[in-house]
């Protein structure tokens, strides 16, 4: 009895692993969130697939380990890695009730190192992940951390920056970060990454500020390293004069 | 005239993304530090090799350039993800000399995330990652950064956490992170991730303080809400009672 936790990347076959395609491809059954059951389906079409609304991520997790149990080769999906924001630590927190369940994550490309490939080289020194998303974690929280992550200089990636309800966050992350960092600062942004539609830019922090981003967005803050070079993001680590 | 710079994740083919695998495959010459070489040469056994040493990495950098600069399709390769820690950051502050040379940045599956599969699910909510290695950054902003990221209480992962000449550098890190998380926080470290004498394990802030690592494994510190279920080190972040 088996249970995958798949990264698969940002959704093209290309940034997939192979230990995640063999995940897949071994798995009786697949679940997932809607919108990446389809993206997965598109690529392996003639799996078993099962799936559940954004927001149903116990119900999503369940399902998984019940089939499981059950006796099939089960792979619950993510998109990126199935560990930063993903499904792997609730999966951890559900098996004590599943104790025959084998469970194996599987890693993959996160949006900040996809996303980085698209921009240059953002974070090719010391950065810090935050997630704008005040569903599971309090904004105070996140509030603490924007300001220790631009008091340390961190280059930033900003995860689930906007959406319809929380339309002024990356104003309020952005605001936090001016009080540390210059407002000439260095940051991108890429919307799907690696899918259809793909858009990227740069621009200053205090452009960053007024801009308008959606859920399906990463957003890159430079440190006071970063800089432009041929139109690219780079934070420098030092080797030049090596 | 092409230069891929190819993050190539653990060191087993499982752990590379198809994309990677591509452009290694499509490359006249493959250019890397001499240890990631002997990997990546017993993959892919019928390609061209060129390797230099850890320290040359300029070197590296510019012998890659010329070779596309004479025509060759050339992947310089990284462990894990180029522009983590990588050569990305390098390339392009290099690659104004080489105007007709395309980039091509491929993202790879990080230690950090490697790793964190290994020990469960540590990076489930926001993180932070520091080099502990100072040939690069002055150890002041390492400092610094490591006493924002404790004060933020972010998950944190060190890289280069030791070497023969800096074999105290994690017991200082701890003893900055202990002014701000408690002595029995749950951490954990992997050794050789992915790679033949992986070793992992879990530990509390105050044991990790006087444990000896090598360069060859990475650290894990988690935040005030990780714990340990079922022998993994687990970040939740709040999914359950949703």
């Amino acid at each position: 009895m088996k249970l995958y936790v798949v990264g698969f990347g940002a959704g093209n076959r290309d940034g997939m692993t192979a230990a995640a395609e063999k995940a897949i491809l071994s798995s009786d059954l697949i679940v997932g969130y809607t919108t990446y059951i389809k993206l997965i389906k598109a690529i392996f079409t003639e799996k078993e697939y099962a799936s559940t609304e954004m927001t149903r991520e116990r119900d999503r997790v369940i399902l998984a380990f019940d089939e499981a149990q059950n006796g099939k080769t089960v792979s619950l999906i993510c998109s990126g890695d199935s560990g930063v924001y993903g499904m792997a630590g609730l999966v951890y927190e559900l098996s004590e009730k599943y104790p025959q369940i084998e469970i194996e994550i599987v890693a993959g490309v996160t949006a900040a190192l996809s996303g980085a490939a698209v921009l240059g080289s953002p974070l090719t020194n010391d950065f810090a992940v935050i997630s704008l998303s005040d569903l599971l974690t309090p904004w105070n929280k996140i509030e603490k951390r924007l300001e220790c992550a631009a008091m340390g200089d961190f280059a930033v990636v900003l995860y689930n920056p906007s959406s319809k309800k929380r339309s002024d966050y990356l104003l309020k992350a952005c605001d936090i970060m001016l009080k540390y960092k210059d407002e000439n600062t260095v940051c991108g942004y890429v919307k799907n990454i690696g899918r259809q539609g793909q858009e990227s830019g740069l621009l200053t922090l205090s452009e960053l500020r007024n801009m308008t981003v959606d859920m399906f967005t990463t957003v890159f803050i430079g440190c006071s390293e970063t800089k432009i070079i041929g139109g690219k993001m780079v934070t420098p680590r030092g080797y030049k004069d090596v």
